[in-house]
């Protein structure tokens, strides 16, 4: 028994993370639909086209899927009755206080997950009543933890600190990564970039052209003073660097990251003064597939990582 | 078969860091008694406290251990000409190019291990001649790369990249997290903060204490304009901090750094003005045990985390 399947009903624990501008109801469903939990990424939605989104959604598959929503968001009670009002079972919540949303969700029989960065912020999910946390690593794309604790040393410490199952996150883009994730005490994983570079995924193609050809050191948390964010170089990374050299203190950088960065990025395909969000395991990341087919090499791969385990060389 | 446990002819591929000021012939001999590699840390010593190193690890042990060698070290030839004198098995080096020493080296019958932080470095250390890489994650102490690649995303990458065998290190302090490292593609496992608290560590007991009461986000990697190091935080660290926040350039930060940090934080247990180099995976160690007791106590969760991978319900 695996709680992750038994808690979402589904018949991998592998979480398509709900990302803002790459993850509507074409992605989310397909990985549903693959056996996965596909998650709608709120984040960068009004409420209106987030009703669009789940009523396609929910024609599109009759499996579960979930939204994410960033507690942050500035009409937060929007989205949430929407989910309401769709009953979505599975909601992901993130960037805020998980106290404030979790008992009025779990009153309607949603399932609810918050992510979080910490030991810390694992223990205050847990006693707000949430079913899991999905815990993500410095490695992760986008919005990040303080703390920079990378997924290899989050999650012992956040298995250990909680008593309701842990998600992992952050540089799990394959199977042997999904493996590692769960050697390390993680009872799922949720995987983004891999998921970025689909057929379903709703990026600009010239965002996942860029994602395929990323390589080592291409991506670098950056912007702490405001939210700490991992990107991937470009012309506005750049502008960013610069800023830090000649100085600029937090007003100029938020100046200077203004608004609507991200959607011109990720979903306009502007490649030049765009914000793109990507993890580190982008370098690893050579093909745009179908997000089935990330589901079903994920898998096999998972699997065959964990039989040649017994015909390894490991026993000692 | 495991490659690592034949190149160096040990029992566990199980490898203690050779670490400035942490690693002498005590840590080194205990880890080789009990079936691993010790590595004496020569980057802090002079040649002649170096030649009284090796003379007492090889009255302390009959295994094999090796020395750590950073080639950046400004008398480095004397180091090498002690490694030859004493026909020292296995040298690790890093911080340097590897072409300069490993076919002097190699022609004398030594193994050599280079660390890198890249599958581009791991590819110059395997053209190099190179017997195997230690490949680093941006989550271990000390000194670190630009890249800042974690460990789960580096060792995959660094794995397909060459053939020889690849040691992880970075974020590895249990058996759990040895088993992980070797899921995503190691054969080996490189172990620097975990034996730093032992009793056999020269740490100097007031930084031993240290460690083990360090928390999650407790060590940051700063000093990026110099070379990047992870340090814990104290009084130092917030001066380093409260540099950058004035906006001090590359020359002043070098000023404020000085000389002699880090042997007056680490071995002197100066807590206060001292440089303390520890990696993110201090925030799970919470005892000072014998360096044996370490192995002992990683190679038994590492078989039970194997043995549980088939009793658990990681099977669809």
């Amino acid at each position: 028994m695996n709680r992750i399947n038994t808690l979402f009903g589904i018949q991998y624990p592998l979480v398509q993370a709900g990302m803002i501008w790459c993850s509507g109801w074409e992605l989310a469903s397909a990985v549903s639909n693959a056996g996965g939990l596909g998650l709608i990424g709120a984040g960068s939605m009004y409420p209106d086209i987030l009703r669009q989104q789940l009523q396609k959604c929910r024609e599109a598959t009759d499996k579960p899927f979930g939204v994410n929503i960033p507690l942050l968001y500035p009409e937060v009670e929007k989205l949430m009755e929407l989910v309401l009002e769709f009953r979505v079972p599975i909601v992901f919540t993130s960037a805020g206080n998980p106290k404030t949303w979790t008992p009025k969700l779990k009153d309607a029989g949603i399932r609810v997950v918050h992510v979080v960065s910490s030991s810390t912020f694992a223990r205050k999910a847990e006693e707000a009543g949430c079913d899991a946390v999905v815990a993500e690593g410095f490695e992760a794309g986008g919005h990040n933890g303080r703390e920079e604790t990378t997924t290899m040393c989050l999650i012992p410490l956040v298995s250990r600190a909680v008593g309701i199952p842990v998600i992992a996150a952050g540089g799990i883009g394959s199977g042997r990564a999904m493996l590692a994730a769960m050697v390390l005490g993680a009872e799922g994983v949720q995987v983004g970039s891999r998921f970025v570079a689909t057929e379903e995924s709703s990026a600009h193609q010239a965002f996942k052209k860029q994602v395929i050809q990323a390589k080592e050191g291409d991506t670098l948390l950056t912007l702490k003073e405001l939210t700490p964010v991992r990107l991937l170089r470009n012309p506005f990374f750049d502008e960013v660097m610069e800023a830090y050299r000649r100085g600029a203190d937090r007003e100029e950088l938020a100046a200077l990251l203004g608004r609507g960065r991200a959607k011109k990025g990720m979903f306009e395909g502007d490649l030049e003064s765009g914000e793109l969000e990507i993890g580190q395991v982008s370098a690893g990341i050579r093909d745009i597939i179908p997000a089935a087919e990330v589901v079903r090499q994920m898998l096999a791969e998972f699997r065959s990582a964990k039989a040649s385990l017994d015909e390894s060389g490991f026993s000692f």
